[in-house]
């Protein structure tokens, strides 16, 4: 029977009245609410159900919003949502007028900071520490990250840091078991060795017994100094001395804490994450500690779902599912096959063809597409984990030596390596593809996730080409393109479903920055307008122009490269229409129709240009592309009727081309 | 006397002809040369007499260009460079067309990988690991990397794939024992505890003496799988076991090498880096080990030279100087100050008067100008090491907790923290100011320094506001101006002497968004030419003005914003116009002129616009900005030329103004 404590909860001060026992139950409670309700939406589920004791237990020891939990990457706050006020956006969460999936300033006080990019939590986290000694107030600053986040050098920098800014700061490892051997490199070896290490079941028992024979309440009051004696003798000593010896390698490789430890920050681990009353202790010690601490927890991601036990990657981040069963809706057959996957399969085809060809990822082999590669030519595949920097310099390491690297990241992760891309690529000039997935909007994630200004950055550097296939055939050229090209490349596509368009056995060799006249004018004497609809909004050019044929002579180009640009069919067909139209899925400032404008201005070509993109501002989460589309303007129809709104459009047409 | 063995050194096989005492005696020469080459040139001196005996051993025991020499920021590759072929270059050093300060791919088939900025050799040497691997080849790759660099998240990234990756990387850690209290956070304690561990110099003794004991020539050869155990033997058994007790207070904290042996790579260490035979003998065991190794290796800046001995900090890196005194030209009385001073100077006065700014930076104190404040209030400034994204990031959470920090970052650094400018500032439209000196040439550094990119990578971020002071008056009204503003702020001013105006005693709040007309136009019937020249580029715009001022119709504005720009203004001066020029220290793609270029277009305005800016290429280094921008056309004289052979200038000026 449900006792109902999570309906009891409309802040987070209602956590702290509940004894122990109704603790476990909320626990409970919350986990039902997780399945039940995200089976609608979709969402992380997985990381959720692993953090609720946590989350409660956080709850319990610490006071939002006077305290401050930072999440990393925040997929993992929608507990802490729950326990905070949110209860009723939660059945909305990631969909259009619901909760943000990520923690998100602007939606509550209790996020403290947002996140949506891994490894920022333990440098924000620091910020607020510092903050707060300079205020000398009180805040706790508590901040949780994965183990995950330790593959990204932002963590690192924040390490290198903690000791010297302050004496008080509280980091939460949360070491999902699950991603060890999802998670690459030495670090993630090393937390297995920890985790794995012979003493830890023995750490674990002790601890659960010296729980037990604590006395209840406020924990670090009441034994003051001796805590620290207490907890750290039981949990220091066990997992630092009680080591398996050496391995005969001589590499070293013991299980113990010392990186933690050898940066000043003192190790508390491993400890039990679903055990919540070790929790509550737990966290009460760190509260109670005058230096830097990091309690390593080990978590289960989909703790007390069968379905999410069974299937982790699944059930990490999904769409919706049955609740009951965990089955998810197969794909519609006949339905466009999703971009990463054609360009993960199109990867695979070239590698097996181009034996310079090699595959670089961050972390996300599925959701690039790279995981083609990796199953059948695991050789040719290097997945760096979240460091999306050394993935870039690593890749132009390896084209200085006769490689071509094809670096698969999301246009937003990109941002990470800039730097990297300018003065380690560009500027040596290396041959280095870069294929940007989700470059467009991630319509359920948000502001974090979409990648809308990469034709802007990228457009300042020099010696790259950059492009925007319209369909996956296209795609597929570029691809081809990209890799025989001497020199950086950039091939940006958006997430979800491609066009539906068949893709060529073999892929062509375009040339480097002419665009494709799809559909010229008619020279009927209708008022001429110019489409110029990049990448995937070409289709929506396409429709606008056929909404307009009865009345206006459209033509279609399809300017394929963003960088450079085809300034002479740009010019020929702004210099003969009457109205030109920039569709691209990118900010207006410094994107595509930016480009245009400057060729017009240089060119004194005097003919009205419209450009339609995503305006100079974030652009919130939704259900869907479509109704942010709706929303901002995006849409065939409304493009339509602006154009029929210009001034233009009521004009004469010119009468003849130019000369 | 010295037998010139320099002289005889053509090429790096060259070296490996010469016996111990005569590489002793060309370390001797080649210090001589580094220091009265550098005397009339300049040049990062200090890191170079540094690295003499460990660059000469590096060419005895491998061959470039087969094997491959990574410097990280490659400012240390000096030695290299004279033995390689390039001694004749080396006279005129970061002078134009001498050779280039750097490591730089164009230069020589011996330099490998270019660089400029910190953290990016692990990164790229492992990528020609990997790369060597997937050919079957059998290139020895050695990455030099110093203790700076592991203040950078990019080498942790690096190191944390290194053992997954290759089975044989060469990697020598030069630590330059004065930095290590330059350097801060817990790596650098770390590697202090290494070498102040009281077993090290037992080990330098034991290491001499064995040394002394090994048979001469092909060290790994002869001695086959004993030369591990010897060798590791001597060295990592001392530097692992012999450690003091673990401190009392239970963080750990001995002298170790785990931190390398946790991640995989065999770590032998500290070693004299000034000992030649060692240094030798120490590469020739790397070369044979079947597993990634780091040498650690202790060097001294300035080696051999008194004076650089003695000031290290203002040797490491610096112009002229009289090469037996060791004494730089005093700076001329009366010349304009610095930028940097400007800024550092006017931030301490920001910090005295509002509690709420606080400084951050990423370890260039004197280079930023944040010494002023460090000097003064260190409680204020926080240095977080080479660590750009967590400088940042470190700052966005200071934010959220009514500080309002000012991150003074070079414009061509920034680039590190792009993602961290977009997602944890600019997203969270958090109060963070950011002052990026090297905005524009840095000329003697050459294209990883210059700073030419931040207008177009910024222009795309929502809710940022950028601007660009004219002189160091306005630098102050925009610091003052910046951080009273609630939003994200970016403040680009270029390196070297400001302009020589007077700072008002009080700064003025400035108009966000609003540009300073300095000059209107006269109507005097003559053609109307309106100037917008964006920060220091106003002064050539008014001296072209000048110089344009008996035929045209001048008007001079300083557009100071360009995130927003002002469009009223920029509107009505260009409807008025006949000819509009835009001036900015900044490529023209996607820069200040494009903003524009996008306004004129919005606006249907056909005014000619010229755009006077860097082209769409790398700059090359040179002797002087000056240089560089007469060979680039961005002299007044040669904007002066330009606007006189525009068919426009001959054109009849419109008669009368916008209604």
């Amino acid at each position: 029977m449900m006792s109902g404590f999570l309906d009891m909860i409309s802040e987070p001060a209602h956590v702290k009245k509940l004894t122990e026992d109704q603790l476990e139950q909320l626990a409970t409670e919350v986990r039902e609410e997780l399945i039940i309700k995200l089976a609608k939406t979709g969402g992380h589920l997985g990381p959720n159900l692993g953090v609720v004791e946590l989350t409660i237990a956080m709850h319990k020891v610490f006071s939002t919003p006077h305290d401050k939990f930072v999440w990393d990457v925040s997929h993992q706050s929608y507990v802490h949502k729950l326990l905070t006020g949110r209860r009723e956006g939660f059945s909305k969460i990631r969909q259009t007028g619901g909760l943000n999936g990520f923690a998100l300033r602007t939606e509550s006080a209790h996020d403290s900071f947002g996140a949506g990019h891994a490894g920022t939590a333990l440098s924000a986290a620091l910020g607020m520490c510092a903050a707060r000694d300079q205020k000398k107030t009180d805040e706790d600053v508590v901040c949780v990250f994965g183990d995950a986040a330790l593959t990204n050098g932002i963590s690192y920098e924040a390490l290198n840091n903690i000791a010297q800014t302050t004496n008080k700061f509280i980091g939460v490892l949360n070491d999902n078991e699950w991603s060890i051997d999802k998670n690459v490199g030495a670090i993630s070896k090393y937390l297995n060795k920890i985790i794995t290490n012979p003493s830890y079941n023995r750490l674990h028992d002790d601890l659960s017994r010296l729980v037990k024979k604590l006395p209840k309440g406020d924990f670090a009051v009441r034994l003051g100094n001796r805590a620290e004696g207490a907890l750290k003798a039981e949990v220091s000593e066990s997992s630092l001395k009680h080591q398996p010896p050496a391995p005969q390698d001589g590499r070293g490789g013991t299980a113990s804490s010392v990186i933690f430890e050898e940066l000043g920050i003192r190790y508390i681990g491993p400890l039990d994450g679903h055990n919540l009353p070790l929790m509550v202790k737990s966290l009460e010690y760190a509260k109670s500690c005058d230096h830097p601490v990091v309690l390593h927890v080990l978590t289960k991601k989909g703790k007390g779902y069968n379905a999410a036990l069974k299937q982790p990657e699944k059930f990490h981040g999904l769409g919706p599912y049955d609740a009951k069963t965990g089955q998810t809706p197969s794909a519609k057959s006949g339905s466009a096959p999703n971009w990463q996957d054609v360009f993960g399969k199109q990867m695979l085809k070239i590698c097996e063809r181009d034996s310079r060809v090699v595959g670089v990822g961050a972390a996300m082999p599925s959701g690039t597409g790279l995981k083609y590669l990796r199953d059948e030519m695991p050789g040719r595949y290097f997945d760096v984990g979240i460091a999306e920097e050394h993935a870039v310099i690593f890749a132009a390491g390896m084209a200085t030596m006769e490689c071509h690297p094809v670096v698969a990241i999301y246009s937003t992760f990109l941002q990470r390596a800039y730097d990297c891309i300018i003065h380690d690529v560009a500027l040596q000039d290396l041959p280095v593809t870069f294929c940007m997935d989700r470059a467009g909007l991630s319509a359920n994630d948000g502001p974090t996730h979409h990648g809308l200004f990469d034709i802007s950055y990228l457009r300042c550097v020099p010696n790259i080409v950059a492009m925007a296939p319209r369909n996956e055939d296209e795609l597929a050229d570029m691809m081809f393109t990209a890799t025989r090209h001497k020199h950086p490349t950039f091939i940006r596509y958006p997430r979800g479903a491609a066009e539906g368009a068949e893709i060529k056995e073999e892929p062509e060799m375009l040339e480097i920055g002419k665009a494709e006249v799809v559909q010229n004018f008619k020279d009927n004497g209708k008022r001429k307008i110019a489409f110029f609809g990049l990448g995937p909004m070409f289709t929506i050019a396409q429709k606008a122009a056929e909404a307009l044929g009865e009345d206006f002579d459209c033509t279609l180009i399809n300017p394929r490269f963003t960088k450079p640009i085809d300034e002479a069919t740009t010019e020929y067909f702004a210099k003969t229409a009457d109205q030109i139209v920039t569709l691209e899925d990118h900010v207006l400032p410094g994107g595509y129709g930016s480009v245009v404008s400057e060729l017009l201005v240089e060119k004194n070509i005097s003919t009205p240009l419209l450009r339609i993109g995503w305006p100079d501002q974030f652009i919130e989460h939704a259900s869907s592309v479509n109704e942010l589309r709706e929303k901002y303007g995006l849409t065939s129809k409304a493009i339509v009727a602006q154009i029929k709104s210009t001034p233009a459009a009521k004009a004469k047409s010119k009468v003849t081309a130019v000369a």
